[in-house]
């Protein structure tokens, strides 16, 4: 049996962006495989402990026998060891793959945490002062998507590429946050480009059986944002 | 012209492991370029404000006219335009390159960081309490380099590769923090298959020249720790 025959499994949770982005990349490639739902509130499944003891988070792929940790690397794993398989990922030029993985680990390292720290915002004045980095990001991204995209719908040009999946795995987290918090941070003042996009990204059909539904996601947010209160209200362990 | 025969230009300081990173994968390569040193105490260069306008630090590779920042995207970057040069620095089988990137991704993550907060504690209790994290990182790096490098010299088998490139770039800062701090990092006893590795890396041919002496980084890492006792010594501004 060949290596690109053995078994996926892939454990996730449902409103993970990053568990999001591969099963995007599994789609794209049309690759079958076993779901495994982690339920955080069961604690942490022995699959998972065992798969990723390092930072024993999801998402892992599980190929055959082999774990594979960390989204991004899961994504260009899936592209490389399936190149035949559906389009190409990364894009072909070596300077436009540096830019993606440029942009896609400045998603991950700046621009989601300040995205994170808008819902974790307590107070009006607060929310303000977390709107700043991610409105600041947002214009280094919408220019970055004009010279990515050379005027196609996407990052990756005519289909969904890397960045594309890096970016647009948080578009139902955006969402939600927008609506929990009553603010726009995608608009067509501003990221007209990038109001688009997103457009285009959640209808492809790669990805709009995958985006979990805002509402959805709102309600989750809530719950979290409700313990997160507690948790600060909750007098310090003696 | 083609695309790889453009002029190279990089942009790094002598002392940082991420510009060694990528001396070492232009080593590889046999590729020349000018190298411009940034000079912090004149404040960043116009060249590198221009390149990386983004995060604004270096190194920054210029390849013609285009600019690709962040050590481990140059290194791809480099092994990727000019794959036929020297011998291919990423592995070629999907899983170790995976695996490769996952390492180093945890080195600069986890790892580097904590190594730096040897550097920073201040008196013995605030030392001890640092090398925790160092010393547990070293029992996953040293299990990793049996896996890898299966009985070969290095991560990378029988040549250097990328996870040498991302570890060994900071052998010079590890000697010099063993040195200031009399402490052990890497040992016979606890890390003897690293040990060795360290030793095979650093007087590799296309190491030994650029790796910096131990002595000249201890004396700049004491003034580096000088700045940080005076500006924490300093009241606050008013």
């Amino acid at each position: 049996m060949a290596e690109s025959d053995s078994k996926l499994k892939l454990l996730g949770t449902w409103a993970s962006p990053y568990a999001i982005r591969v099963k995007i990349a599994l789609k794209i490639k049309s690759l079958e495989y076993e779901y495994y739902e982690e339920k955080f509130s069961e604690g942490k499944s022995e699959l998972l402990l065992k798969s990723n003891p390092v930072h024993k988070k999801i998402p892992v792929l599980i190929h055959g026998e082999k774990p594979i940790c960390e989204s991004l690397i899961i994504v260009q794993y899936i592209d490389e060891t399936w190149s035949s398989c559906g389009h190409s990922i990364l894009p072909s030029d070596p300077y436009e793959r540096a830019t993606a993985r440029f942009w896609a680990a400045y998603l991950d390292e700046k621009w989601f945490p300040a995205l994170k720290g808008i819902g974790m915002a307590q107070g009006e004045e607060a929310r303000k002062a977390a709107m700043a980095p991610v409105e600041e990001g947002l214009v280094l991204l919408e220019e970055a998507f004009g010279k990515c995209s050379k005027g196609k719908p996407f990052f990756g040009g005519d289909q969904i590429g890397f960045l594309d999946i890096a970016f647009g795995s948080t578009l139902g987290w955006l969402k939600a946050v927008e609506k929990m918090n009553e603010i726009e941070i995608f608009s067509e003042a501003k990221t007209p480009a990038l109001l688009k996009w997103a457009d285009n990204f959640c209808s492809d059909a790669a990805v709009k059986d995958i985006m979990p539904e805002t509402e959805k996601l709102v309600e989750f947010g809530k719950i979290i944002a409700a313990k997160m209160k507690a948790a600060a209200a909750a007098p310090p362990p003696k």
